[in-house]
């Protein structure tokens, strides 16, 4: 009955794969760029690449010694010290990362092997009647090795991208001496190897998996993106360690150095002299870099596999369309062209020249990404799609058109987009919301706080109604495959907003290597504006990333029902009412443990600074260097330490509810942790934004009414410091790990479903 | 087939209006013995009842001038003023109360009368075949009815219980100087005469209601409880206006006088220098008495009608048995006489002779409250209940026996205690978790911020699981009735508990008239001492309230979806989904909206107290008063005029959603609300508490630890101020108010479910 795509499957076959090359080729190629800026003295490097930059350059942007020796020396020392410590403590990491991962494949295996007993009969497939499909023990297996592909994948691409960023950050200050222009395009470039990488990486691994499987699988796709499913499982749990564990890194490191070096001891961030500075930089990258990374992979693996799963069970999978089926991929495919079109845009379209066009490019990048995708998506929706087919709704089949999946995934790209600028109405110090909040700071730090937690809250109100209206169609037109492709849609454009993101850091480090380094005042300027762009477009990150964790969790929520075999989730119900509440309750209870965990942390530190201080001699004159290394450790090992409770609720939640309690009572946990949890999120990293650029807004006083609250010192100002550290753990720690909760425990209970299913609720079957 | 209630009819009849009428006389009692103690200076009044308090009573306790004209004078003085302010304040909003009842009486009306368009004709019954119901323009009339009896019994009620208060205060510092024990006793009893006129009045005009309403309704058992729920949306609506206008105007107030008065101008609380401390006192007695007692009555209201309107499509109902039906109303009766037994034992069988002692006494009234109340509901439920019967269940009869409901209530009420003790262990200083957060203060307020806000969620995890254990035991066991009446377990101790909450503000009025009147520093360590444990004890009365609160939300949401004719709510379609998500979304809304309220109304008050300071000469000397009347009338229009946002929002959400979207995203919107409310309300009223005390444990100095902390004004002590002040509008406004907006949109929504039901939707049908 139904037309099959226009695309037919060979060229699909040769699409998606050379897409992910492109994507590849293409961050190498920024990385090369990128690597053109020397990190050595220029007079030991009178050869080579060094000399294409020509000395003409220099006399129309020269402002002080390019060539000073000494600086160049210090940014190369600073970097190197910086990386090292990153590179320590992700190294740490992943050893609990290993351990963590190995323990829980043994866990995947055991649970979804016992479903049939460890039988290697094959058996009657669930969905396509009449067909037999593979044994229990062979889901076991392939789910297994797609989570660890999974893990692995998003780990790699973590690490590389936080590789990348303490590459860049140095060369971003260097080239900050030649312009604010130069420099953006080092450090956005920077942005971009991590966007592409981590993009393109994670649709080839994914594709390959699924081609490599299907060897095996053959007919019996009903089996394959079952299996496959794990992959977003791996690449989540290991966003769990990137996000908290480098969430409560950065911020213990923050506040720590913050507390004593400017309450305490008076002196600026980022000075060398506070032992914890190398710390702080090393938190941005872990932190801002491959924690953000490995969270946004996440929902991208996952809201891929969602989608996978629940075609493989509708007409596409049931009839074996290839194209079709692979739908969900090929709008990633089409999201790295259209993202790599508006890099373009930023790196040689156009040229920054001066500092107030940063954050319009910025922002420009996002427009530009959305149009070029809405184009792409109505493309690819023509040629990949059937006119009409079938889409698996919870026990029936809902007839749908191309046009509508191109709405659905349109709904969710459009969706960021709004996310994306309201957030940034309420964190950028260009609007009323943040000046108000610097205004009450004239009352004090209580009325500060009052009124940030104020505009968190408020801040909620539209991006949840965008989420609303998003869900409400896609889920109308295309039931949970509609929300999945939506969740696609908002992340399609993921090698952009990485790009972005990764490029806040960078400039922050950049400005801390300034600092550091003792450049002159200018250069600071310069980065200083760099980092303040970045501080939106960071909040905007965060918005996209919870807003798309909220859409992933809903069509995670929905496969696991339909894997589950429950047709309805009915509030009516005692077991499902109670799932909901004690759910709406665990982002509370996950929050309280992350930002105590944050202030435990960041104690530790307080003690190590006070005792550098206090015990070596010369180190407030400057005199003698401070113990970086030992900061660095220190904040190492209470991460690490740390993110076990939060990690433990996690991940054994969806365990413990679904023996226990059942399915249904799991699906209210999911739900009631859902719609509870993306409040929690945006708020709390709204707030922290606010609170930060209010603080920015007093020192820059760049207007009538913010010279009347500052300078840096006054009461206001001290008051905006308040609110400002307050902000670190809610912005960058607890908000955002919110996302890894409701994202996991809904990918979790997806792979354990079918063993849920069968042997969970024995608390209910015994009673 | 099911045997009938011991208890006949006859004995029903009396037994209800006796324990109402017992009641009420007991509150007149304690208010004699209230009033015995003179306002008037002794000399002038040489006979009459001082008399019997003898001059043997004097020698033994006295310590300082009891006689002495001048303090008594001063004090009376202040009595009177914050009587005035309190009325005046009262009577404003008394006005918009008017206005605002008057025209929601017509709305209800005309929606409810229009259901079938006006029509006076009989109609079919829905539940009861084969019977012949009321028009629905009698359910319109008597529902409008019913709506001004229970606003008016919430408002008399209220403006009784602020008039004692305000007459109790000064007593209770005069009291002080006798000692401890006796100033304790005139507090508490005090608070017994707000609990139990409360108590005794709500089931007294319920009962007479019923009765009459049932001289038309006759054989129409149906009807006449579901015009009576009218009566739970007044109580609610009320509340409205107590809750939030009295949230806004008490820490408008509070906030405004310590911004200037302590952080400024550094003068003690309650100096009577500042012209906003009447202003402050004021807030205590309209904010947390008046306010307080609308709400717990609202809460009393309602789960008495959601378990009525269920009870009359149950076997009860149907087979018009008339001492099971009014079951509800028996349990309340049974929890009259409970409290009053527990009350004696707080006033006449033991005396408080020690500071210490205050604590441990208010404790034991909830426990022998609990105690003594669960024998009464094993008694009342083995008398009033036939041993087997039918509950209604969406759409099917559920077989219960009446243990399982006796199990019900008792689950609920100790619920309540659990949530209790919590709530202490959270709140109060004798614990680590308040020492923790007073210990963050040594790193500055930023620290003691994160650790607040981080107890308060964590503060969340063992109250829901109280909540939803009660909720799934009495779910499973009598569907909706059996939360209703789980709802109304918890308020069945309601006058005791109302006793212990009212005691609170009473003391601290108290201690704040011992600071104006000058009186000595033993005295005001006594009263001191009574407002330290009435923090704990207001901290445990949030705790009640929004616990029952939560509770009574899920009952009117199971009778609105009853009566709205939905047999399930299915989180599997968009149109609840978006409901539950939004839903969620709206106690952020309600919460940015009432605190922003409460800095704005304060930033008013900052402004007048600092003209009075700079323009009044001599202010500072204290050799001329204050204008406290213009500080009064600003926290009153600020109050009445901040409250209409967030009043709009919780009164026009169900009807917006309700006719543009209809009941199934309206039951959306109502469960979101309620989930994630409900762990707002606990955290923020935690965290408030938790700061308030950690102050005070900073002050008070009493351990070792403690005063390493301190004395006043140290920068540990300075910290804990900071966050005291912040916790103030989110412990006794934006915290509190959330009751307000979970139970009023429940209890808005089952007053219009018919009216949804037939017209509403209007946007799903026109698309």
């Amino acid at each position: 009955m139904a037309a099959a795509a226009i695309l037919p499957e060979l060229a699909t076959q040769v699409l998606i794969p050379v897409a992910a090359a492109v994507g590849i080729a293409f961050a190498v190629v920024q990385w090369v760029l990128v690597s053109k800026v020397r990190l050595t003295p220029e007079r030991h490097a009178d050869g080579g690449g060094a000399a294409k930059s020509g000395p003409s350059d220099y006399l129309i942007e020269e402002e002080e010694g390019l060539n000073d020796h000494n600086v160049v020396v210090k940014c190369a020392e600073i970097q190197n010290a910086i990386s090292e410590g990153a590179t320590s403590f992700l190294l740490t990491e992943y050893k609990y990362v290993g351990l963590f991962m190995g323990i829980f494949a043994i866990l995947i295996f055991l649970f979804l092997g016992s479903v049939e007993g460890f039988s290697t009969k094959s058996q009657p497939c669930h969905y396509s009647k009449g067909k037999t499909c593979k044994p229990a023990l062979a889901n076991a297996i392939f789910s297994t090795i797609a989570f660890v592909l999974g893990a692995v994948t998003s780990l790699v691409s973590g690490f590389l991208g936080m590789k990348i960023a303490t590459y860049a950050n140095a060369r971003t200050t260097l080239e900050a001496r030649k312009g604010v222009g130069k420099a953006f395009i080092t450090a956005f470039r920077s942005g971009a190897v991590m966007g592409f990488l981590l993009a393109a990486s994670g649709l080839l691994v994914l594709y390959i998996a699924i081609n490599l499987f299907g060897i095996y699988y053959g007919d019996d796709w009903e089996g394959l993106f079952e299996a496959i499913t794990g992959y977003g499982l791996g690449g989540s749990s290991m966003a769990l360690f990137g996000r908290v564990g480098g969430g409560i890194y950065t911020k213990a490191a923050d506040v720590g150095a913050d507390l004593v070096g400017k309450v305490e001891r008076n002196i600026p961030e980022d000075d060398p002299r506070n032992p914890a500075v190398i710390a702080d930089n090393v938190g941005d990258n872990v932190g801002d870099i491959a924690g953000m990374g490995s969270d946004l992979f996440g929902s991208y693996a996952e809201s891929s596999c969602a989608a996978l799963v629940v075609a493989s069970i509708s007409s596409f999978g049931i009839n074996h369309e290839f194209t079709p089926m692979v739908y969900p991929l090929l709008v990633s495919s089409v999201g790295i062209i259209a993202c790599l079109i508006t890099t373009l845009f930023a790196t040689d379209f156009f040229e920054i020249k001066v500092v107030n066009e940063i954050e319009p490019a910025l922002k420009k990048q996002l427009i530009i990404s959305t149009v070029v995708m809405t184009i792409g998506i109505a493309l690819i929706s023509w040629l990949g799609l059937p006119y009409t087919f079938t889409i698996y709704n919870f026990g029936a089949q809902k007839t749908v058109q191309s046009w509508q999946l191109f709405l659905c995934v349109a709904v969710g790209l459009w969706a960021g987009l709004v996310i994306g600028f309201v957030t940034e109405y309420y964190t950028s110090n260009a609007y009323s919301p943040v000046q108000d909040v610097a205004d009450s700071c004239r009352t004090g730090a209580a009325t500060n706080v009052i009124f940030g937690l104020a505009l968190g809250y408020k801040s909620v109100i539209i991006p949840i109604f965008a989420i609303a209206f998003s869900i409400f169609l896609s889920f109308s037109l295309a039931a949970m495959y509609g929300v999945a492709v939506a969740a696609l849609g908002m992340l399609s454009t993921i090698a952009t907003g990485l790009a972005i993101d990764a490029y806040g850091p960078i400039s922050d480090n950049a400005g801390g290597i300034a600092e550091m380094a003792g450049m002159s005042h200018r250069i600071r300027e310069r980065t200083d504006a760099l980092d303040s762009a970045g501080n939106t477009t960071a909040a905007i990150g965060k918005g996209f990333a919870i807003g798309s964790a909220a859409l992933v969790s809903l069509a995670l929520f929905g496969a696991f029902v339909s894997r589950a075999a429950i047709s309805t989730v009915d509030v009516l119900t005692p077991k499902v009412f109670i799932g909901l509440i004690v759910g709406a309750m665990l982002p509370y209870w996950f929050s309280a443990m992350t930002m105590k965990s944050v202030g435990s942390a960041a104690l530790k530190m307080v003690e190590e600074v006070r005792r550098q201080f206090n015990t070596i001699p010369g180190l407030m004159e400057g005199t003698t260097k401070p113990d970086y290394a030992t900061c660095v450790k220190i904040s190492t090992d209470a991460s690490i330490k740390e993110m076990i409770p939060p990690g433990a609720l996690v991940m054994l939640t969806p365990l413990i509810v679904g023996i226990l309690f059942g399915v249904e009572t799991l699906s209210g946990v999911l739900a009631g942790a859902l719609v509870s949890g993306v409040q929690i999120a945006i708020s709390a990293s709204n707030t922290g934004g606010a609170w930060d650029n209010a603080k920015k807004y007093i020192e820059a006083g760049a207007s009538e009414h913010a010279r009347t609250l500052g300078p840096k010192g006054s009461d206001p100002h001290k008051a905006a410091v308040i609110g400002d550290t307050i902000g670190d753990p809610l912005k960058d720690t607890s908000g955002p790990s919110l996302n890894i909760l409701i994202k996991l425990m809904a990918v979790e209970s997806l792979v354990f479903a079918p063993f849920f299913a069968a042997h969970g609720g024995i608390l209910f079957k015994w009673l």
